[in-house]
């Protein structure tokens, strides 16, 4: 049965919403695909419905060929078994909590790691029961700080979530391509772009991780990719680490005055006026070392300050040493651990006095001192000197200071060279549409999980957990196919296949409309008829466009010569055809 | 693809789920449906999804051919509608509250009229754009107080819920009617027995409202019916007002001493030992007139004492008492009540006294009091002097005391005479499964939903509401569908079309299982292929027949002579087939 605009429920507006930060969302909202109920909450219109149905059967088709098997998780959860991973606390503010009517506590499930492994544990119970992978498709909740750009980061939004069950680490890493090759096949018959980075596997723990990530520039990441193939996101990044330098021949460090000068710009300015390189070449940030002091909060509740050491060219950042440190938090030092500390003289910090070593190795603070993985043996620095308004020249790692280890604290800069020796990255913006983790035993021996093995033996499973998302997949593909007329759906997930419009008040061509629609339906056709008798044509060619189905019918005063017009939607030619060939013309 | 046992993610269970109250719960638990998540909320396994989805597409099927367009709506959605409506409020303790990290305010919806009454006053203006019907299909939550019996009443659960929006009264009448037509469609393509029934509309509010009961022991619900057609709800059932009585010649009301009998069954006692009727036909309970004090609190907290007069053979059935004070609630009078009226004498309670008339007419209390629709004049009562140890006898209504008026809030007992005239009724047992509400204006009014009318005039939309219980109805098929091996399903929501069953250890015999299995997929069927090499034949008719999918083909050592057998799950007959004509057996 063909749908008819006249008793559809759509109404395309006119008007973009206040509240459109992004493409995808002014122009769902606008072609009368989605409505907003609430800051990240969205209801689904008959359209959108549509679209999504069609990306959900895709992933459906995907995951039935990688042999998992769906089900269906509540959202509404308790909170026991995410209290034993401590994800109940972990979460933080993004958790939608709730009591039901005995004061007992629920959560909204954001991920579902914890139940899947319960009900694996409550029905297995041997090795050869293995290897499991089950998923499904659901709404989740994310009680997000910021939700933002319509359907991109919403507060109930809909995932595919699979999880696998091994028993060893080989079938693992078996389950965990198999959902890694089945994303691959999701993405490109979804005609999205991605790239797979490295990723850090964060508040999920685990070992491997990767995000599948769409290039976008309304992403929310920042990735790291070079020309030759590397790609990581940049929490997982790792630095060349250069050679060492032999400290032969290099000159003892020299402090000098450096009056006002607590920043590197100031510091490199001053360097160059007053103490000029011998050789004539100028001093750069990249000479100078900053040191960024740091305070770490362990989950039970320990401070720790920890100063890092970096080039001054580069800024600590913030992702990739809340990783470092990770489970512990990380915050800038405040006034009151400087007041416990007066070793470090703020603006003037460094690892090294006349008085002897500040930081790191046989240091008088006690204080943890990392350097950048650059600040190899041998490398010359200028620093603070620890004296108010002094720094020192020429001070060598690995002979004038000593640190307690390395961290990846720096920010990547376009250039850098890429871990695996393909050349020199960039910075690039994306969007993360999907993400598979190797869990590892982690879940399995917070609940619990055992089988017996081989030997009869119990032993811990271990697990993998794969997401999409599926709403901001949807979102996504619109945000890349639109123009200022409309949007543009790619076929695979277009609402209707073809959409027919009858222009004027000619009943002739109503009827010969009402002809090739029925034709276009037997053949297996998907149509979304404009039969509104009294919309002119250019209203039903504005909605048609902004609906943005790719095929469109138009069928007018040609009717009388025999003919009707094919419209691409995304190429907009249009090309006359003949009646009876309207089928192969959109086939 | 045929699903293979040796990789499904099934496991039957031996031990009844010892939560398990109905029969339902425990097949789909043991058979690998579902799984208990908290109390009321359950997980969905692959088989039980398979029943799900085959269900919500005769659903989804009905719904388009009565016009209806499938929208969705979030769970999570914000307190403000809802406090328009008042039913923020009124939901009580049923409604799952929470607060987002900002502090404001969002509920977990039970039902949706709120939300798409504003989705229609978004897009529509003119009486033009309707009627409309939309719908979902979604998960609710309620927080029962018990929830009870596995899927017939849990805390999430999935419903179809519909709304219509119409200019004029006539025009809800057809939406409604197209609503109830699908809901009989649905019903009997589902197989399901139903009634329905003449409802109140209670927290729903609005004027005409109907109830798709379906008859089953494990009902919640008790209905009235007449064999000859008519059908209600116990709250709806409409008393027959018998004929009033003429006055003359009845004699005038006699106190007489009635010591120690505050209970209807001792005043009879007494009466028939001490005050025999002069024909010698025995004092019943009918023949005495009780009197019930309730309160009645209103929405505004105001709190108002009313008496009930009923024929001491009735009962208070409080949840009529609860639709003729709704939106009042009804609570039994407390001595703190009866402190403050001195002029009700606990137990021996009556509208009049010697000293004059004490509820009613006249009354010295100024008590409401209202009675049976069966009280009507010249009908004559043994009932409360409203003095300590004594009663009236031969009080006589209309001329002894005159009542305040009428409330339908005795309880139904089988023999009542049906209101239209078809004959004595029968209380019986029902499950609701589908509702259907006219809303009228209710929700329109309250949230502003207008449309311009034919004269250009802002008109009020009227509504309706149309509800399925899509969980619920899946139980009570498993409910109604069963022996004591197992689940029997139904061809239509069967998860499988046929279950094969390989048994033995011959490969020629599991060859010739695959070979039948592709060519039944082939021809369309959904087949579950029992592949598992190691398992008994024993183990393997007893998941069959507890899993219960119609159909079952045996592959056995029949193979060698060319034939397998089909086995008919409800039946119980088996037939040896020749092995090409499984297709054909099966058709």
């Amino acid at each position: 049965m063909p749908t008819r605009l006249t008793n559809y429920f759509l109404r395309t507006l006119r008007e973009d919403p206040a509240d459109a930060e992004v493409t995808s969302h002014r122009l769902l909202v606008r072609a009368g695909y989605i409505r907003r109920q609430a800051p990240g909450v969205f209801a689904w219109l008959p359209l959108g419905l549509r679209v999504k149905a069609k990306i959900e059967a895709i992933i459906r088709d995907e995951m039935t060929n990688a042999g998992a098997h769906e089900v269906h998780f509540p959202a509404l959860l308790p909170r026991e078994p995410y209290e034993v991973t401590n994800r109940w606390t972990e979460y933080g503010d993004n958790l939608f909590r709730l009591q039901d009517r005995r004061g007992t506590d629920y959560l909204l499930a954001p991920t579902h790691e914890e139940v899947f492994t319960l009900l694996v544990k409550d029905l297995y119970n041997s090795y050869k029961d293995l290897p499991l992978s089950i998923y499904q498709i659901q709404d989740k909740y994310r009680d997000e700080a910021r939700p933002r750009a319509g359907l991109l980061r919403g507060r109930e939004f809909t995932m595919k979530d699979a999880y696998s069950f091994d028993i060893s680490d080989e079938g693992l890493d078996v389950s965990y391509q198999a959902q890694r090759d089945a994303y691959e096949r999701i993405f490109t018959r979804l005609g999205l772009e991605y790239v797979i980075v490295k990723a850090d596997a964060g508040a999920m723990g685990g070992s491997k991780s990767e995000e599948f990530l769409h290039p976008t520039p309304v992403g929310e990441d920042t990735f790291v990719r070079s020309a030759g193939g590397y790609a990581a996101n940049v929490e997982a990044f790792e630095t060349v680490v250069p050679e060492a330098i032999p400290f032969d021949g290099l000159p003892a460090p020299l402090v000098l005055d450096s009056p006002n000068t607590p920043t590197i710009a100031t510091l490199v300015d001053l360097a160059n006026a007053e103490y000029p390189r011998p050789d004539g070449r100028a001093w750069t940030a990249a000479d100078t070392l900053k040191n960024v002091v740091l305070a770490v909060v362990a989950p039970d509740g320990t401070r720790e300050l920890v100063v890092i050491g970096l080039p001054g060219d580069r800024d600590v950042e913030m992702k990739r040493v809340e990783v470092a440190f990770a489970p512990g938090e990380v915050e800038p030092a405040t006034e009151a651990d400087f007041a416990k500390h007066p070793g470090l003289v703020k603006g003037y910090i460094g690892p090294w006095s006349e008085a002897g070593a500040v930081l790191g190795d046989e240091s008088s603070t006690g204080i943890r001192f990392l350097v950048d993985p650059r600040v190899v043996d041998g490398t010359e620095w200028i620093t603070g000197a620890n004296v108010d308004q002094k720094h020192v020249f020429g001070l060598v790692a690995g002979r004038d200071f000593v640190a307690d280890g390395t961290v990846e604290a720096s920010n990547v800069l376009p250039g850098d060279p890429a871990p695996d020796g393909s050349g020199p990255v960039e910075l690039a913006r994306g969007m993360e549409i999907g993400h598979v983790f190797q869990l590892g035993r982690k879940y399995a021996e917070a609940l619990g999980l055992k089988v017996l093995d081989e030997n009869g033996k119990l032993a811990t499973v271990t697990m993998g957990s794969y997401g999409i998302g599926v709403t901001r997949i949807l979102a996504i593909i619109a945000e890349d196919n639109n123009d200022d007329k409309g949007l543009v759906w790619p076929a695979a997930v277009a609402p209707f296949d073809v959409h027919v419009v009858a222009t004027g008040r000619d009943e002739a061509v109503f009827d010969a409309a009402e002809t090739i629609v029925a034709e276009l339906e037997a053949s297996g056709l998907d149509v979304l008829y404009d039969d509104r008798p009294k919309v002119s044509p250019g209203v039903k060619f504005g909605d048609a466009e902004l609906i943005g189905v790719p095929k469109i019918v138009i069928v007018g005063r040609g009717v009388a010569d025999g003919v009707v017009e094919v419209w691409d939607r995304a190429t907009g030619d249009r090309a006359q055809v003949a009646i009876g060939e309207v089928g192969a013309a959109l086939a």
